[in-house]
């Protein structure tokens, strides 16, 4: 069981684990700068709790810790219980959801192994927002894609804000990095993989044409602004895109993803 | 063409439409105690210029205005020219775009005339959350439906932070309020619209098999939090739903609209 420690003193360095939150992703006293994996509310803390992130530790009002107890009962860490005046002291803002949970980090899965164990895979180009980076990792849970593979230019998506925009299913959904862009694509190709970048081009196959719910796909997108680079796509196997009205430029790259992700779904049923 | 007018002191009553920003959207001083139309940015601003709200004046930086030009030269309305340090005093924050323009609102389309010259709508039903309103209001632009029915407990459109989230879209489709709920989804029976209700139940029939991109169609979402209310799930011809990963709760309401707007497209190419 967790052990539970009141806290009463906002300073105390028991807690450092979660002090000033908004500076949380830049810890240049940790491996690679990175900063610890957070959880903030009780459904996204549920998730980490879940995931294979190893748990450093709880945070939280009393009642809040008390709803996570099934929880809890084989974990061997401090859940530090405070008051709310406390735990905005500690994080440096008022924190509604009242629970927190911070966990280390693991080893990323090896991008092959993710790719011969998946059927549909997300690639990623150039995705640096985290909120985006966020909301499409929740779309492809929420879709039921296999994985994402991170190619060059993405944002960290364990960072705070985007753990907490994808409600936690970033700690859910195997992503790994792709050293080698683009030359990287064509290891999807080796393992059976149709390649599609979404892209504006006047070629592209509309997406409901494509046939992605057959087979293994994955599916290449870029960000909003500069969209992919010429050099990935010219490694794919084909274009698709998403039929738009004229005088509209484009959509938020997470509304494209959530509609590719539903067109790569196998059954609909 | 536009009175270009140099503003040196922040406190000047000419700027007083753009004072503030961050409580812009209570005017209690104004009709309805709603704000002005406030357009935030190049591209958004040239929308607001573009749309039926009469403007009354512009504020920004020199070089931003000076990029205007083509769509000032009819435009009897102050543009009043600033450098960045007055312009944030004025509207109260750092603002990276640099232009801003300010508009009265206009009438609300009839929205009996929006059904009839329609023949695909989006219907929603407390939807209260801006970003998630603006968000919905890009999809539709972008996917190309013909205007949004406002049914109960939907947010005001035209709040700051929706016009800017849906980047200025929320100012070119047509939107209007459905005074009586759930009873005004029978005009749209009456119509010839079939009304679809976007729900996660059982006999929920997959979007992509609902055929909703044939003949007049209105889809009919709800929130995240709650969704549809029974009375109007009860007065709907069906119900359709997004097949999803098991342990997955919801997609994001923008996310979830995006794969129905998208599969109300009339042709694919």
């Amino acid at each position: 069981m967790a052990r539970l420690i009141e806290i009463t003193d906002a300073q105390d360095p028991a807690v450092d684990d979660f002090r000033d939150l908004t500076t949380a992703d830049r810890r240049p006293d940790r491996p690679g700068g990175r900063g610890l994996v957070i959880g903030e509310g009780r459904l996204v803390v549920e998730r980490l709790l879940a995931s294979p992130y190893p748990i450093r530790g709880l945070l939280g009002e009393r009642k809040r810790i008390n709803t996570l107890e099934p929880l809890l009962r084989d974990l061997d860490v401090p859940a530090y219980i405070v008051d709310p005046e406390t735990l905005a002291k500690i994080v440096g803002f008022h924190l509604n959801r009242g629970v927190l949970a911070v966990a280390d980090r693991a080893p990323e899965p090896d991008p092959v192994e993710l790719i011969r164990s998946s059927r549909k895979l997300a690639v990623l180009e150039g995705v640096v927002d985290h909120e985006n980076l966020g909301a499409m990792f929740r779309n492809a849970a929420g879709l039921g894609l296999d994985g994402v593979l991170l190619g060059r230019g993405c944002s960290d998506p364990l960072y705070r804000r985007s753990i907490r925009v994808s409600m936690g299913h970033v700690l859910r959904v195997p992503f790994a990095r792709l050293p080698n862009w683009p030359g990287d694509l064509e290891v999807l190709g080796s393992h059976g993989f149709r390649v599609a970048a979404l892209a504006p081009r006047p070629d592209a196959v509309p997406v409901g044409r494509a046939d992605l719910a057959t087979g293994k796909v994955a599916v290449l997108m870029g960000s909003e602004g500069p969209g992919l680079s010429e050099e990935a796509l010219r490694v794919v196997d084909l274009t698709v895109g998403i039929p738009m009205s004229r005088e509209v430029d484009s959509l938020n790259v997470a509304a494209s993803a959530a509609i590719v992700f539903h067109a790569m779904r196998e059954e609909e049923s």
